[in-house]
């Protein structure tokens, strides 16, 4: 039912994209991790400083949150491609943490000119936003205020700043001043130009040795038979078309993101992973249709609803909130529909299925395998495009039994519970897709893989 | 040298996508009209009513700016997109013509319930911009005012409204005053708020039976076995991202944008025909390496310099102004660098040379085959990003005999003058890729296939 020929874990093949199938926080990084020991190449294609990957090695943490993960391997190249919105300052703050990490990234991080550069006022005008958006009477879209919206907004209007005018001072300069005066006069937001104009200057300097031809570097390692990884941040359903809008993040986080924030063709990607929770998360607002948590857990289900303690103990289970903000996570069963609709939009040669020890006690799990709206059940990938069609959702669900014994220490596939392996096999009959890997625990070596 | 396997003409493809290879206006109406006859479904994916395809049907003339050209053969569907900013006004005026040209178009064109919405006032935002880009002495980015950049802004922002919410009217009007709101609040518009909501409602309840999930649409379409077009507007070089910014159009117009802007995995896209004519054009202002050109035909070449009268003579023989506005294009000779950067970024299965009888009576041709910079030669494909080092291109030629005689009656490529092939073959050989149409005249029969 798919056109994707590539290897369903992606460790043969020559482009490999890693992509969010969820809401986000399904554990790319992990994967990405585990892939890049045998890619050359490592890309961001979408979004900025909004990602949260954590990647232990040499017994330390690094939080990527710019950067490709790929940099803790001394033997990748890395880049921000042209899709990715470049904080100058994210930027050096995660080299920094690196160099005390005693990771040596000079010489292996490139930057496409082609990419917009985002700066602080672009942060002052999310707030901005969500202020003008709340006084209007909208319900906030939980913006991380990392600035991303507003710089792909004035990449849209043609009168922002890439990282390639870094390389043209006289120009960079003024290109900056005009942006600042636009921000002024129609934000009124209130910006200290010389102290900018100053900050982005010395971060120039310091770029220029990275700053590259991002679609050559990218064509020209392909031609040459190198491997690439395309690392997605955030995922398929916060995807500003295809998402929940507006509850979305700014960037094409499904694979056409990779074409056009790269420059790769469609017949290079091979490998298209989609990563998945065996249950799902949501951070922050926004439609959530298998949701299991009330406000105990942040959640939007009545208080105390069926099923609602089984929310929360994925929750704890799940150690649900997010790594910087302390921040719940909304958790609930797995949804098929959006991991289908994905399917249909990414084409997924494979999934990882991560997390699926959080599950290991419950009596039963259940799979979300259709939408109905006014008794209608909606045609296989259809998802609502609206909030409002989407709050009518009610979710057909199939039971399984759990397997109730622990699979942390599972090694290979035939080692799990056979009830596990039933729930595996289900998901891939629903989705109609090959479940490649699957993460059993934080660790490496967790990763089960399944070809 | 490339990854892509698709049918080289596109004639037996199951998803052709027919993109701009240039900077526009490169014929791929003509193209997309002589497919359209053996397809099911054709798609719009990016822009808005800033296309210019003009059509023949019925010995009548339509413009088609905003609707796919599929609309005038009564067996397709057509849709327009996720990726397409949908002006309802635009929409409906040029359904009214095709009302007068007897083209019955009822249930046969579908809007993605996706796609962002064009409001008037994003139209007032364009002027608005080029403003302020003037006044703070940067050059016009020459836009056509039609709200384009201002929707996608919109869009990015998260704060707009998509074809969908016309389905709930209580939504759509409270979030159009909201958005009405912060554009008189941020922009200073003066917007007449109950006109613009009157006016849009009622576009909303006359399109009500157009709105479809524009995803399912495509992928079940897909699934069952029918034939997709996907119709670029605009061209490569004015892609957002990898066109000569900030000349450039604000949607991606690269065969990513054909994934993102539709919802269909790259596996699925089978065809990519690369439309360019046989010299090059360009409208308004930004770089343009071989132009030859000068004030006379609206061009940036020094009066009377080396060839310009060659500049010309082209834009008389290919009568080179715009349909709409009678604008003048810019003329030069065929950048091969050009064609090969569009070939890295969309992996052509085929080059469609349109124009090519407007050659006919030159003494010789010249094809851009490398770019310097500074004495050096940048290496194949390579595309500088700045209109800084675009300025300081030098381009290297290649010069062909011509064939100073008539190639419009041909119907075969056989029946080409030897001179005319030595030229398709030579631009073959540099482009690394397939020239399977060669156009010679305006007419469907001027169009040979040389698979
Ligand atoms: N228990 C458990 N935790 C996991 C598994 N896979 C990943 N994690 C953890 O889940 C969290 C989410 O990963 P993160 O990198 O933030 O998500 P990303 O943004 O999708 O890359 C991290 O703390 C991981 O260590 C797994 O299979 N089981
Ligand atoms: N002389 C000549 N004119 C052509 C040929 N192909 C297309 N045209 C004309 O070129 C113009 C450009 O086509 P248009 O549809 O505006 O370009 P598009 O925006 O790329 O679709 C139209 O007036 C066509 O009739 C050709 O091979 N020879």
């Amino acid at each position: 039912s798919t056109a994707s020929t590539g290897s369903t874990t992606g460790l043969d093949g020559r482009v490999c994209a890693v992509l969010g199938a969820q809401w986000g926080d399904e554990g790319k990084g992990k994967l990405a991790d585990v892939l890049a020991e045998k890619y050359d190449l490592i890309c961001r294609f979408n979004g900025g400083a909004n990602a949260g990957h954590t990647v232990i090695a040499n017994g330390q943490k690094f939080a990527f949150h710019l950067l490709p993960c790929g940099l803790i391997y001394p033997h990748t190249k890395n880049l921000l491609g042209n899709g990715v919105v470049v904080d100058m300052e994210a930027l050096f703050d995660e080299l920094g943490d690196l160099d005390k990490g005693g990771v040596d990234w000079k010489g292996r991080l490139f930057l496409s000119d082609r990419a917009p550069l985002l700066f602080d006022f672009h942060k002052e005008l999310d707030a901005v936003m969500e202020g003008q958006r709340s006084s209007s009477g909208n319900k906030s879209i939980g913006t991380t205020k990392k600035g991303i919206g507003p710089a792909y907004s004035t990449k849209m209007l043609r009168n922002g700043l890439r990282v390639g005018h870094m390389r043209h001072r006289t120009e960079f300069l003024t290109l900056l001043r005009s942006l600042i005066e636009s921000h002024r006069q129609f934000y009124q937001l209130d910006i200290k130009e010389q102290d900018v104009l100053d900050k982005y200057d010395a971060f120039a300097s310091r770029a220029q040795d990275m700053i590259v031809d991002g679609v050559a570097l990218v064509n020209d390692s392909f031609q040459k038979g190198k491997r690439i990884i395309a690392e997605g941040a955030n995922a398929a359903m916060l995807d500003i078309d295809f998402g929940t809008f507006p509850f979305v993040t700014s960037s094409n986080t499904t694979v056409g993101g990779v074409c056009t924030g790269l420059g790769l063709s469609p017949g290079k990607i091979d490998s298209v992973v989609g990563v998945a929770k065996a249950y799902t998360t949501r951070v922050g607002g926004g439609p959530f249709p298998t949701e299991l948590t009330d406000s105990r857990g942040h959640g939007d289900r009545p208080d105390n609803a069926d099923e609602t303690e089984i929310g929360l103990y994925m929750q704890n289970e799940g150690k649900e909130y997010g790594v910087t903000t302390g921040r719940k996570r909304r958790c609930g069963w797995l949804d098929a529909v959006v991991l289908k609709y994905g399917h249909l939009i990414n084409g997924y040669s494979g999934i990882n299925l991560t997390k699926l020890d959080v599950l290991d006690y419950l009596d039963y799990v259940r799979i979300g395998v259709a939408y109905t709206i006014d008794g209608v059940t909606l045609g296989p990938g259809a998802m609502p495009s609206t909030i409002e069609d989407l709050a009518k959702v009610e979710v057909v669900y199939e039971t399984l039994p759990g397997w109730r014994q622990p699979t942390k220490a599972c090694r290979s596939y035939d080692e799990l519970p056979e009830n596990a392996r039933n729930y595996i096999q289900r998901i891939e009959e629903i989705v109609g897709c090959r479940v490649s890997w699957i993460g059993v625990g934080p660790g490496r070596e967790s990763m089960i893989q399944h070809s």
